[in-house]
This record gives structure tokens, C-alpha cells and sequence, in this order.
């Protein structure tokens, strides 16, 4: 088996009958969700909430009955990816550009499932740049403030112009060496008055579920 | 001379030859305005960066030079009111709903001063409500997440709608019974990842400058 549908399907044995269910976006997601659609048309009854619009799309074709995210207050497990993650399940997310949805999603969620490749695991976050959501109003302060804090900020540009948000801001994406402290990095990201929300996801994670690279199950939890 | 007045110009006397000067806005800070021009009128340069649209009107008007926003790293000394302070230098400020701008602005402010009328003082910040600016999108989920805070958020509403900010969200003012900790609940409130910034200024303010209700100046610093 392909080792994003084994790690996905892997996921999906925390559904149980009657939650609401996190649907997450990307390429091992995708198999997590088709394997609940199969869970729906054997009879499970569960509702989902989809973190992004490719994620709805694909949910409705499979028949799972969603909600809106203004119906829920609570949700009971949420399975979704990650750009990198550590062995304190402390995560890098947003590479997608819907971080702000993706961290509420997560805030809310009581059993957070991350599926990922084995190669996104790292000893310390880093290596990817951290998305960061900003305001329009004044970045060129909120970019020196970001600076300040030790990374390389570099706007992100889709056709050639800079990419705006479901929110109507900016994504830069803040590149470090090494981040030896993610809490006390995301606290400082958050301080600064510009930043609407970064991709450091820190204390959110209850699973990391990757595979061995021969087939096997590898489980951080 | 009127209270206001009083404070307002005395607020002016940290200005100096050259510098970058942040211009408050309402009551208070008009007077520091006014004083201000009559200072550019008289020879001093410097240069000046508005809080709020109606601040930039004034100043033109009295034909005091302005810088935008994008072409500043940072400025010398902001005079700005507040809409409740303590003896901590802590504030609660935004009641104008421009508490991005505003926060933005002192972030980047050597020396901040803060004038404001002495009914403005407290012990323990909390009969103001907090402002919160807060993204559209999960709105709910922001509310609730508000509330766990032990506070009591209310949209703010303008001409029967909800109001919209500059940046295209809501505000919703947060009534606390007691802050006792401002640091530890600014930083929650920033955690929560549908909060764009909120109205605590913790740490900012190197002066408050009021009147003792019988013509005295009043400092905190």
C-alpha cells in the first residue's frame, strides 16, 4: 500500500460513530477522507468539518454530511497534515496559505490526528519556512519586526503578485535557522501587532502518525 | 486653562528639532495638535505620522509635514490618549476602533505618552471593556474562545450593523470585572487564533500625563 493511504487509513480508526470529525487538506488527507467516505457509506454517522475548500469539495463527492464551521463549538478529532513536525508534536502548517482556518480548526479540536511523511520529521523545526498571515496595513513595520525575531521574511507571490488570503491579508514566509523555542516563537510572532497568525503549531498535536519507510506504522503520541 | 489643554501641551514639551512625531487621536490629543502647529509655524521640523484618518486632516491643516506609514522604521515619541490606564503604565485603549493602527504605531514609539484625563486612572484595569479585532471567518468559535477568558464580548455596531474595521473585521469590546494580570491576558487573547490584536497596551506606555482637577499636572513614570 501507498504509504500516504496507509498513514491516512491509519488515522481514521479514532473516528467513532456519532463525532464531528476535522477533514484535512492535502495529499495524504486526501486518503484519510476517501477511507471516511467508505466509513459513511458503511453506515457511520459522523459529520464533518472540511479545512479548506478543496477538502469540501471532495467530502460532498463522497456523501459526507458537513458543517459549517459558525454551527460548531467543539470538535472531537481533527486528522490532517503538516509541513514539519518534531518529536514534541510541535508542527509547521500554512505552506497551503490557510493557516488562520487550519489553527482554528485545530483549536477547537479535543484529539488533533497529524498524517505525514516520515521525511517532515525533524530534531528541530527549521527547515521550512514559517508561514506567517499579516496585515495589508503597515507590513513594512510588521516585516521588521518579524526580521527582528531572527528569520528571513519573504512575501509570498502567486501569478506574480502577492498572495492574498480567504482573509484579505498577506502571507510572508518567515525562514529560521533553527527554532530552538517554537512556544516561546509563536508567542513572540503573535506580540507583534501586525500578525494575525503564524503556522507554528505548538501544544496542538495529540498523534503524529508517519510510516517507517518499509511499510510500518511509526506513532508519536 | 481647560484640562485637555493643559495636558496636551505639556505633553509637547518632549518633542525636539528633527524628529518623528506619532499624533494621537481624540479629545485630548487635539490640543497636543493644535500646540504642535503652532510649534511648525514657529520653525520646528519634524515630522509627523497620524493614528487615524481624522488626526492626518487636522494636521495637514496646520500645515505640520507628515510621513506615511510604509516609509517609517521608527518614531521618536507618540502622543496618544487612552481610554483607561493604571498606575503600571498599563492601558486600555481602541474605544475609537482603531486599535491596529494605534498599536502598530506604538510598537514602533521610543517614548510613548500617554495623556488622559485623571478619571481615566485606575487601580485595576477592567471598567473599560477591552476592544478585540477579530477575523470574519469563525467568528463564533472566536466568541466562545473569548468568553473561556471570563470575559463578556460584545460586537460593536455601527448604525445597526456590525462595525468593519480598516482591515475589513469586527470588533467585539470585551468586558472584564477585574484585570489583574494585563501581560498574561494580552497574551492569551493573542493566542487564540481569530484575534487580529486587542486593545491592552502592556509595556508601551514611558509616561502618562493627566491634571489633578484643580489646574496641577499629574505624571506617571
Amino acid at each position: 500500500m501507498n504509504p500516504k493511504q496507509l498513514v491516512g487509513e491509519k488515522a481514521t480508526e479514532h473516528i467513532k460513530e456519532g463525532m464531528i470529525v476535522g477533514l484535512g487538506t492535502g495529499s495524504t488527507a486526501y486518503f484519510a477522507i476517501m477511507k471516511i467516505g467508505e466509513m459513511v457509506k458503511n453506515g457511520l454517522n459522523i459529520k464533518g468539518v472540511p479545512t479548506s475548500k478543496a477538502t469540501e469539495e471532495l467530502a460532498l463527492s463522497l456523501n459526507i454530511p458537513l458543517l459549517n464551521i459558525s454551527e460548531v463549538k467543539k470538535i472531537d478529532v481533527t486528522i490532517d497534515g503538516a509541513d514539519e513536525y518534531d518529536s514534541h508534536k510541535n508542527l509547521i502548517k500554512g505552506g497551503g496559505g490557510a493557516l488562520l482556518r487550519e489553527k482554528i480548526i485545530a483549536s477547537i479540536t479535543r484529539f488533533y490526528v497529524i498524517i505525514a511523511d516520515k521525511a517532515k520529521g525533524c530534531d528541530i523545526l527549521g527547515d521550512f519556512a514559517v508561514p506567517v498571515e499579516i496585515t495589508p496595513f503597515a507590513k513594512e513595520i510588521t516585516i521588521n519586526q518579524l526580521k527582528a525575531l531572527g528569520c528571513e521574511p519573504k512575501f509570498r507571490e502567486k501569478d506574480g503578485k502577492l498572495f492574498i488570503t480567504d482573509n484579505q491579508n498577506y502571507i510572508t514566509d518567515c525562514k529560521f535557522k533553527e527554532i530552538k523555542n517554537p512556544k516561546e516563537l509563536e508567542a513572540k510572532m503573535n506580540a507583534i501587532p501586525g500578525v494575525v497568525e503564524n503556522g507554528l503549531f505548538v501544544g496542538m498535536a495529540n498523534l503524529i502518525i508517519s510510516e517507517d519507510g518499509e511499510g510500518g506504522i511509526l506513532q508519536i503520541d
